[in-house]
């Protein structure tokens, strides 16, 4: 899909491409690993076709193996939400891990030169403040080491970043004087397209402009003597738009891997590129629309959608078109079905979640299809990793 | 607190009880281990003084050592919300544990027979269906065990329960007829009252209707001649009106051991009973009145207040008055600030959350605080044990 509107069939999960018998017990996050693989091939091709360069955020999965196909079909390298994320998928063999995230206090930065002193993997990481960064090229230049510095830009998500022109070279041209950091790019994270874009003519729009306003001030940068490699952009709703822009060098969406509701709504996958699903028990029937399972937000998480709204909804039951999981305690998701259903206690059904990045966090471990059966249960290493 | 409005100074949290810097590193999760007794023992004086029995729901604190402290004080046992939580808490010992939830399916039959006949501790369930207790009751005859099943009362919530009087009086009369299962009580979750309460006297009205429904349904459970013992009513927020209310043997309460937003927005706690923060580290300061922590919903959850509205929170910030958490990515916390505030990047924030409950289940360990130092760091030895 490049920017082809969604039409009521690509928006209604089917039932996921196994027998939900196959899963040991319940609730349990499964992961069909030829859609995973479907997926990943097809982000790579888009990046290798325009030129540029594709690093997964690994925060979707936090899985190894995962980061190993994504490698495997061409990714770069990966980013990593925290350092200690970092220090899995070093441990891993992953050789290229950005840590897009500022690393502050003194335990941070012991652990960033611990990091470096045993892997031969390449760490960068983020940074939008001088404050940030002094510490560690103190840290990095005392231990002998130069660490690639990649400069967050806010291109209107308003969370970190400095803003793009003249307060990014100001940055830029500070962190340059530091022994012990090497400015290496300039990224952002355009998270508001999701929110604030009304149609894909709009998304396609706004993400051009974080494009350009990260590709401008990477320009202001390099006219100023620093000669920046890296100029990043483009999350999974909006990566196919940002490999049209040009001077953008790296995309890094991270949800694309597995997909949910939410990427569903926005019209960036479809029901076929679903490759996570909760599989859940029928422990209650309370009335004939109605049926409480075992996943609740402990499982699915309270996040809302991030665009969309469908009425209320913590997630869709995969093959009963317009159910939802519609209200959720900790240990119970309450179902609601358009017309009666006759499912009954002991029955299973696959949830489809708005958001699978925190579901895989909330996960020991996940069941991976292949050929519709459980070949394997993979530990979910990187989970919980927030420090 | 007895049915006292809350007021203004009792609702702001102030600074915690410890020094932030005697936290190793963050986002990290802190318990204040006095501050946790004084509440564990004031709930268990308040059971005694009505003569009532304290078993409370150990899905808050998830740690062995906390439950040891509420048996000391006095309880009779533990709830627990899923079997794996009680797995966990049997092998530490705990000697009365309650799973409130329906065990659905031959995997977890197969486990329950399994800690039947691996533990010394009495493991009652729960069930709100004849077809949810046939194939335990069948499974423990088999083996020679005899399930103590608390029949789960609808007494408002609708989400599981059978309805009070004759429904629950045919569902017992079945239950009683099988071998391998034993009528032990009659149980209800009140939820409806935290958000539909819109006074602390129709708190009150809403418990006492909800513990009359259960206590004239046990009695005509009793009248049909299944001689049953347990009448179980009342959470963090209602106990100290369940504990007024006639023929009612037991409570349930389980946020009350840390407290949290929620509790004392509802004026079930005072800010001086908050046991539970959590420790972050500002990473951003965008603007004079905004700063970004490094705690995010992977730390704080999604969840929003069960009820009141300070304007938008996913936490407050401790001792900063109209403080709160906003917006939450997965790492990132957007705190705002009423006036502008001089934190500065590397500074500690204590927050305190909408619901602890969920935050101690995302956490791997705690750090617990004594006389204003960290003493101990508690593996959450039953966190993540959805199944």
């Amino acid at each position: 899909m490049t920017g082809t509107a969604p039409t009521e069939e690509t928006l209604v999960p089917g039932l996921p491409p196994f027998a939900l018998d196959t899963v040991d017990d319940t609730p349990e996050v499964v992961l069909d690993l030829g859609r995973v693989q479907r997926n990943v091939a097809r982000a790579a091709a888009t990046a290798a076709e325009h030129g540029v360069a594709l690093r997964p955020h690994a925060k979707t999965h936090k899985l190894p193996p995962i980061a190993a196909l994504q490698i495997e079909a061409g990714a770069v390298g990966i980013q990593v939400a925290k350092l200690g994320e970092a220090e899995v998928f070093a441990g891993a063999g992953i050789a290229d891990i950005f840590v897009g995230y500022p690393l502050v206090g003194p335990r941070k930065i012991a652990r960033l030169i611990e990091l470096l002193e045993t892997t031969s993997s390449r760490i960068s990481v983020a940074a939008d403040a001088l404050e940030v960064v002094v510490p560690i090229a103190r840290a990095a230049a005392s231990a002998g080491f130069t660490v690639p510095v990649v400069i967050e830009v806010d291109t209107g998500l308003h969370r970190l970043g400095v803003q793009p022109g003249r307060p990014t070279v100001e940055l830029a041209s500070r962190l340059a004087d530091l022994d012990g950091v090497d400015v290496a790019g300039v990224f952002t994270h355009e998270g508001h397209v999701y929110t604030e874009a009304r149609s894909m003519e709009d998304k396609r729009a706004m993400t051009q402009a974080a494009c350009a306003a990260l590709a401008d001030t990477a320009e202001l940068v390099r006219a100023s003597g620093i000669p920046l490699a890296t100029v990043s952009v483009g999350s999974s709703g909006t990566f196919r738009f940002a490999v049209e822009c040009p001077n953008i060098t790296e995309i890094r969406p991270g949800t694309y891997v597995f997909n949910d509701l939410s990427q569903l709504l926005q019209g960036a996958a479809t029901a076929d590129d679903l490759a996570a699903f909760v599989v859940a028990t029928v422990v209650g029937r309370p009335e004939a629309t109605r049926a409480v399972i075992d996943a609740g937000s402990k499982v699915l998480t309270s996040d809302r959608l991030l665009i969309g709204d469908p009425g209320p909804t913590f997630g869709a039951v995969a093959g009963y078109p317009g159910a939802h999981a519609t209200r959720l305690s900790e240990e119970h998701g309450l179902l609601e079905f358009p017309a009666p259903t006759d499912l009954r206690i002991g029955d299973r059904v696959a949830i489809v979640p708005n958001h699978i990045c925190p579901v895989i966090n909330l996960a020991d471990s996940v069941s991976v299809i292949a050929d519709g059966t459980v070949v394997e249960r993979w530990e979910v290493s990187a989970r919980g990793r927030v420090k």
